[in-house]
């Protein structure tokens, strides 16, 4: 089969690979339909995660179950499939507590830049949709393999209730999909944090009431303005730096949650400063199996369309420009058909 | 009057002093039933917070109301009354959401351990009794002034809830009243970690079920162990040093709470650790303004004896034994009586 493989920072190639084959009873072979490339694929694309070998790389899928072990009873070949990034029992004390992403059996998922993909405990990761999906709802279910479900992660944590301020850093797809999450769960007013013109746009048609095109300090100081000196009831942290995670927890009231879902690097949050806010801080890497049942019937059903993220469709054969694309933030997120 | 000076680390002295006056018309002056020292006396005492000028002490109050000043109206001359270490008007957008603690015109209170104090925010700040207590609950009611409202608050910012396995890092007055709340709130199983045996028995009366002596990555190992390797579900942090967060947060099982009221020194939290753990954190100076109504309830039912956390009872002019004894681990708490 033919999948992406991450050489070095900068250079992400198509390759020919072996076929994936089933190792564990537990395991399902998907073909997939749609895979994508995400922000978190940038930090080793950048260098800034360390790449040391060659490495398949993506995490993102859904598609058509090809085989499955002799120890997998939910899923069936021929069935669409979503999955979780990261794998899980879904049995598990974290699991039946609704933190897949914390499955004591858990297994990132990598290599799904691809034609084919294993997935590990099957019964537990994939989703099966009732029928064959339409063509045309692909972009918005793949997203609930983690882009979706990690901005609706980011909102959860936060805890955005009806009638809340909400204000969403980064303006990435995750954030976009934050503002789409938190107007799901009825935010009265929510703040996107952006100074990209196409970005303030789609955070604007997917819910966002005011747009923020200031960082810091400043960024700070309108969220103060704009409710009356309060701050927000709940912040969603969606980019993973430490001005992020700043910016987030000075625009919090006393008592709201900042939800954050950036992969921290370098993150480190003094104490004293949480302690003097009184700000809630929950985050990670999303459940998103937690959610895939819900947002999958929101998706078939036309309430939620998450798969407008992606601005940039492209052949498999074309990952490469699909990095270059979203590392030159020429894109917000790159489609890609296997 | 007399009061407590701390003149420098170690020199705290019983002096006369200037009678507090009605300032604001929103003040009141309580001649005060009880004072006590608090933990926290303890980092200017020790000199880890700097000591500049001789300032007048302590912040847990409860006693008669002397004089109001024109502006008060729900507190009047000979009212037994109990108030927050943190005085707040309790109508400002803070303190309407329960977090008096970070009204938006907060005043903290010091010159406690005295004969008078003057209370700024009066209608906000001081909660009286329907009549005079009896005087054997003074040391019980004196503790919801800032003690018992902050252990309260650890175990209601963790999330505790009927069933759970809740553990406590710190056997300080606040993290042994941490104890019998979380039992208040119906915790199932409470683990108190705790290597001295006076305070060991005292969270057994309280309401531990398990006492865990070690303390680092043992402790979080014997966590792990009394859990079947999940976590607590909850985790309250009454201690304040980096060691005691990093005890509390690896103790903490995916999705459950750590909160924490000990004053951090010299506290960052990774990132990418809290991350990594999903974690929720929150905390900060106790709201005790909010829980004051209910906890005045319940002591006068007698449904909670938090004063036994007193375990030495000294006349004010004998502040500096009260200090001394705490420093030097001889004490849990000391009472005062101006």
């Amino acid at each position: 089969m033919r999948g992406a493989v991450l050489h070095a920072p900068g250079d992400v190639r198509i390759e020919q690979l072996p076929d994936p084959a089933i190792v564990e009873p537990t395991d399902a072979i998907v073909r997939l339909s749609a895979t994508c490339v995400c922000g978190s694929d940038l930090w080793p694309y950048r260098g800034i995660n360390e790449v040391t070998e060659p490495t398949p790389i993506g995490h993102e899928y859904c598609g058509v179950v090809e085989e499955v072990g002799p120890g997998v009873s939910s899923v069936r070949p021929g069935q669409f499939v979503i999955g979780s990034f990261i794998a899980s029992d879904n049995t598990c004390p974290h699991c039946r507590a609704g933190y897949q992403s914390a499955c004591a059996h858990k297994v990132g998922m990598t290599g799904a830049q691809a034609e084919l993909l294993r997935v590990p405990h099957a019964d537990g990761t994939l989703v099966a949709t009732p029928d064959d999906p339409d063509p045309e709802l692909l972009p918005s279910l793949l997203t609930l393999s983690d882009v979706m479900g990690t901005g609706w992660f980011a909102a959860v944590a936060a805890g955005v209730r009806p009638g809340m301020t909400v204000a969403v850093v980064g303006d990435g797809a995750v954030g976009l999909l934050g503002v789409l999450s938190a107007r799901r769960m009825g935010a009265e007013r929510i703040i996107a944090m952006s100074r990209h013109e196409p970005r303030q746009k789609l955070a604007t048609e997917f819910g966002a009431t005011d747009v923020v095109p200031e960082r810091g300090d400043d960024a700070v100081a309108r969220i103060h303005d704009l409710t009356d000196g309060v701050g927000a009831d709940a912040v969603l942290e969606c980019v993973g730096t430490g001005e992020a995670m700043t910016q987030a927890i000075r625009s919090t009231r006393a008592g709201g949650g900042v939800g954050f879902v950036g992969v921290p690097h370098g993150v480190s949050i003094p104490g004293g400063r949480l302690f003097a806010t009184m700000v809630r801080l929950h985050g990670g890497p999303a459940p998103v199996r937690r959610f895939l049942p819900d947002l999958i019937d929101a998706t078939l059903r036309g309430e939620i369309d998450p798969g407008r993220v992606f601005d940039l469709d492209l052949p498999l054969d074309e990952v490469a420009e699909g990095y270059r694309a979203m590392d030159e933030r020429r894109a917000i997120k790159a489609y890609l058909r296997p």
